[in-house]
């Protein structure tokens, strides 16, 4: 039977800010990522996020981004290999206590923002943060865009990895994302986007933008907890999902 | 035979920054304390700290403190307990990321500055610590002022501690420190402030400022890692106690 | 003729974080005070609020917080009277750059959350943040609770003040505010809020929760720019006074 | 007569933490560019390294850079020209307070780090520095490398400029900087440098690396703050160019 595991990202507020609707959004996804102080989130929120993620049990995972609170985590910085593992073991381990103290268990990592995109194209960045993850606990699963250089550099290292697809964003004939700021780069259709989730998950095929099948592999999908539709998005791909069949369950 | 722990807080430089002398007084030191990334510290330095500390032997502690670079957490902030246990649980975990990639054990943990102060006083921060600490991995010994509420929390709520005592600190009749901007706080006179170590350890009395003794329990002597005399000191009080045939040892 | 000013803090948002209700809220104020930076505000956030204020006519000051983002500058730091200077002077001058480039002016400082409570108590905190203001530019008019030490520091140093009064908290017999954590510090009760504050404008007067009226200077008022009823509230009090006849305007 | 101005880095310690020999290195410089919290420096940093300016007789200069006091501004970020814009704005105004309270004048404006290097090349953030440059203080100078986009850009707009040289660095056939992880980017040999220095000022031509003589404007040549040699090179090339009867003077 198919089967494919909803994440998002949670825990994302900051001191007195808040931000997105991650106890709503929690009953329609599988695993949440969970943001460990430094793009966003504070001690407080990370307590309070696990807690809430082992009460509605979902897979908890962690989710290092740049020292950039400012920018949210979203913009490139020219990080050294050797910085990128050290922030991804710090943030891992700053997350874990959470969990540990809560009586939890850890089970992915997946990097945010710029991170995320800068170790899915670069193989020293994607090596440096598979060996942090391996390094801290080689039974974790590393989440990172399907066919990246962070999926290769999780495989070569050992470690359990999940081939994260999107939704709502165009691929490119290499099985890439269409850049976001290029035409066509999002699926504003709510259809056409549980269609294409459907389509990879029972197919193992992502139609490009230039019209051609290529093959994908979809082991989790990315749900966005903010924006206005978020919750009403994440319902209606959870029920469309098991209304095909397609078993819905966390990567674990 | 009469023990002792010797322990110094070390890896308190922050990016470009460095302070202290962290690789020589290791070899003085049983135990060191290392900072978290909030009142001093980096991914980098945590990492390279706790290599040094594995190469050296030394027993690794966390050394978690106020979210306060600027003032280097040494300035009071009156945080809830909620926060301090939130604070506290995740800088643990920061740290015990890189003590695990690197195949080490973390030991203990000492609070910071204006943390440990603070801690010393209040019941209600003292027992959000201890809790913190519990909470995270229950066989940590908890480093606090000897005779303090910190180490009254910790022994309640079931962790081991262990009472510090300072060598170049007066004492009150109350066997707390005397406030260190009131006259005559701190000793200067080297002979003076290793005698004083070596009464507390060997009797298990120090002589107060008025001239009286009083009980004190000293498991761990807090040596400085900054200053000119720094190392110069580290090596004089270790000499002295060996030769004194007091046994110089971890707490663990 | 009677006359008062409505201010608000604002600008307090950060990166993707937003705070409160900034555009509606200037409708219904006639002086500002944003964040700097510090305790909330960023760079791209005070352009915009200046732009936004010059364009709404409103008079611009400069809200100085601590340095504690993570607080929201709410929780009282151990800060010296040489640190609170510098603080200060950096925060003034860094919103005084938004206003200088957008062509407006700056009329006054007003300090924030706990940098603002301990102001009102210590008169060294309050002297130094007087003459910081001061030192910054002596045509500054300086805010603080009235019958502060900040308000009388900032007589002392020559700088016009403004003695600022709440809508929607309860007075003491001394004329300070019931402790926040106090039974009946807040006035629920809008209609109260409202009849409280033109009273204050009026007489001169407030009656204080032990019933007895106290002679009170009421230059401006603090009007909460967040929460689910500020804006309504603001409304209200703004025509409130207006149908009173009490001339609405900046203190400049 | 020939004249140059020497401008170094000032003021970039941060809490506790210390950076360069700053008060010597003024003897041997004509203008200062002072961090303004940003990659460094913080408000007491700032106001004492402008009063020791101030006392020294140099020009003083804000040296805005990224807001990444982890990586010391020395890594490039992916920021937008509106952020680049009221980043400047913002760092200026914080200086300018300091010197407009201790009752100095503010000359010029130097980017720092990477900030420096990217708006040496691209045109847009060059743009935009220059844009928040003038926008706070159409007199300022804008410091900036020599022939590199931010210079042409600070022109454009009207601003005053100073072409910046390296002693130390070596220089491509284009007039740019051997890129620093290059073999032979560094020029060791400080007779080397005093001698490129006085060539660059004297004739108006930088030999190459490959040879070749290529014209260059040198208004300002930096000198480095820290390092071991630090002093002694900036005694060394100070004292040369007097012999040599180059006038050493501010920009201004």
């Amino acid at each position: 039977m198919a089967r494919i595991d909803l994440n998002c990202d949670m825990g994302e507020g900051f001191g007195v800010y808040q931000l997105g609707n991650d106890e709503a959004i929690m009953d329609y996804v599988t695993s949440v990522n969970i943001a460990c102080g430094f793009h966003a989130g504070d001690p407080l929120v990370m307590r309070k996020t696990v807690q809430m993620a082992i009460k509605k049990g979902v897979a908890i995972g962690a989710h290092p981004g740049f020292p950039d609170l400012l920018g949210f985590g979203r913009r490139a910085m020219r990080i050294t290999p050797d910085e990128a593992y050290a922030y991804v073991v710090y943030q891992i381990g700053a997350l874990s206590a959470f969990v540990q103290a809560e009586g939890g268990k850890m089970t992915h990592v997946k990097p945010h923002g710029a991170l995320y995109n800068l170790a899915a194209k670069e193989p020293s960045l994607a090596k440096a943060i598979a060996q942090a993850v391996y390094d801290v606990d080689p039974t974790l699963i590393l989440y990172g865009l399907a066919k990246s250089e962070l999926i290769a550099a999780g495989k070569k290292i050992g470690l359990r990895t999940a081939s994260e697809v999107f939704a709502d964003r165009t691929y490119q004939q290499d099985g890439s994302l269409t850049p976001r700021n290029a035409p066509q780069a999002l699926i504003a259709d709510e259809q056409e986007a549980v269609a294409q989730v459907i389509k990879m998950v029972n197919e193992g095929y992502v139609r490009t933008l230039q019209g051609v099948d290529v093959p994908i592999q979809a082991e989790t999908v990315c749900i966005h907890g903010d924006g206005p539709n978020a919750l009403a998005f994440a319902k209606k791909l959870h029920e469309t999902l098991q209304r095909e069949g397609i078993e819905i369950r966390a990567v674990v």
